[in-house]
């Protein structure tokens, strides 16, 4: 496999060998290369990659959502300003999405912004961090309520590096893929029915064709004025449930709250947009299936967070439902939707 | 005077009657206005303009260079976010340049970006700020050093807030005019030579002139890849001046430093870049006449200093010389700075 997504601005290349990634930078001279890990991937990913970088500045954090946030900012800005990278130099992002979308941040507002490069080494990652540009960081337990749209110079994904994670990662990283076969690929759907275990997908074939939906709607759509919130299927409630638990130091992967959410915006959909009852029954089932013991949050405390939802116009919630599996969704406004969950 | 300045994605507005920004958000419908103030504009500038709001969100930081930190946009993100504005809303900076760098800041990453609007209530703001979308925040006392670029939506100048500061606030803004007379427009240049005291300049005249100087380097180059360093003229050392006077506690104003940093750099361009002496006395004792009673900084602190300069390359101090009054400068890495400083 040696396949290349092109972007109006980069590539996401699938590449058989890290080399791959020396080669790219060497063409690109920069002054100095960063690369922020976290306890797992400097474990698990870095020893693959560090032999082929020259004097690299490794800055390390904590992982997890729960340190997405200002303070580990301010540890990496102050690595890199230490560091001596200067507005020539590059940072590699080499983790999951918390890697990603604090790292982009970090290097798009260092010195006014210097080029970065994203290694997703989770599944997550690598179908929804890889193309659209979003950065950010949580504020005060709201995801994500600090950052920007800026795009990477490249992106690089190693599927070996899905060897490595524990199996439970995986199946967040599913949800999502998932979500990207509901909402732009009937025939992706399909074939993912067969499989509750993403330890038996074909992640060759699969992976490319998730990212090519969202490539579709992204380029339709860069700053998510309008098609683009289609993505955010699942996503209303999923982020609902999310800064709940991170608020309750509750163990929940992004995926996890993100299969809960599409469970409910399912409903959802069947009631407001049209999906039909057979399409609501199967996706539900199935998504029961693959994510068993996901706990249920309070409906008045998710109904309280999502009224500061981003997505949010004059305090009306909004989020997108599916019209059928496969076709892009419309936004609606859903009065009361904690009426509808789970 | 009713004058415009347009420029590829906004306007600069000089206005006669503040009654023009109610006419402008007007046609907008933002679904909410917030305004950022200092103690000083609160008072000074924010009763004029409140009573053409609608229910705005008033966020009040204290004024001064020693706030423009992180910690500072944690408050104005939370106010923002507790005032409940969404991705429609608006912030408005009233204020100097800390209150148009920082909100600007903040607005660009809330929500990954929410639209901006400069009132510039300085001389400082309003030559040097107005143009060129530069946002950010100082970090770990180095200036500017996490921030991007964002253009506002527009930007006032309502030319009697400058009625409203101290002599000195407005000394330290005509260092910026007299630097656009130096770097672009020779003419200028001429006409400033009669004033030292910036009280008996008529600003209806010198400040869209000066204003036209950087439009034209920042639309030659907006991401300061190359001619628009010409705009740093004063700045490497006047920065290092100024990190050095803000690590210690010590009053000094951004005009002062880069007045100090012209003095410094003007010698620089006469030994290194082909400034007459001619040129080179005039520069320097119109300056010192301008701006008296500035102390010296520590050459070899100043040094340590430029050496985290954003514009370094490979830890290679460089800085914008000019060959002659009024055209655009040249990069010089300059090796050992501190030899020349004052």
């Amino acid at each position: 496999m040696n396949e290349t997504i092109s972007l109006p601005h980069y590539s996401i290349f699938f590449i058989p060998q890290l080399e791959a990634i020396r080669e790219w930078l060497a063409a690109r001279a920069y002054s100095r290369v960063a690369i922020l890990v976290d306890e797992n991937t400097v474990k698990h990913c870095w020893p693959q990659l560090s032999t082929l970088l020259d004097d690299p500045l490794l800055i390390e954090i904590p992982s997890g959502e729960s340190h997405k946030n200002l303070e580990t900012c301010h540890h990496i800005w102050q690595q890199m300003l230490e560091g001596g990278l200067d507005r020539k130099s590059a940072l590699l992002n080499l983790g999951g999405g918390v890697i990603g979308d604090m790292g982009g941040f970090c290097a798009a507002t260092f010195m006014r912004g210097i080029d970065f490069v994203q290694i997703p080494t989770t599944l997550l990652a690598q179908v929804d961090a890889s193309v659209g540009g979003k950065l950010g960081i949580d504020f005060q337990h709201y995801k994500n309520m600090v950052g920007l749209f800026v795009d990477p110079q490249a992106v690089f994904i190693f599927l070996p590096f899905l060897e490595t994670l524990p199996a439970r990662e995986l199946r967040s990283g599913y949800a999502e893929v998932i979500k990207h076969a509901l909402i732009g690929d009937a025939g992706l759907w399909e074939q993912l029915l067969a499989h509750t275990d993403p330890a038996t997908v074909d992640w060759e074939t699969v992976l490319p064709r998730a990212l090519m939906v969202k490539k579709r709607i992204v380029e339709a759509d860069p700053l998510e004025t309008g098609l683009r919130q289609v993505l955010n299927f699942g996503h209303t409630v999923g982020h609902a449930i999310e800064t709940w638990a991170l608020s309750h130091g509750l163990d929940l992967l992004h995926g996890e709250a993100v299969a809960q959410g599409m469970i409910a915006e399912t409903r959802l959909s069947h009631q407001y947009a049209g999906l039909s009852k057979t399409d609501m029954d199967r996706i539900i089932s199935f998504l029961e299936i693959a994510f068993p013991h996901v706990s249920p949050a309070p409906e008045a405390e998710l109904n309280a967070i999502m009224q500061k939802d981003k997505k949010n116009l004059k305090g009306q919630i909004r989020m997108a439902l599916l019209e059928g599996v496969g076709k892009y969704g419309v936004d609606n406004q859903t009065p009361d939707i904690a009426l509808f969950l789970p």
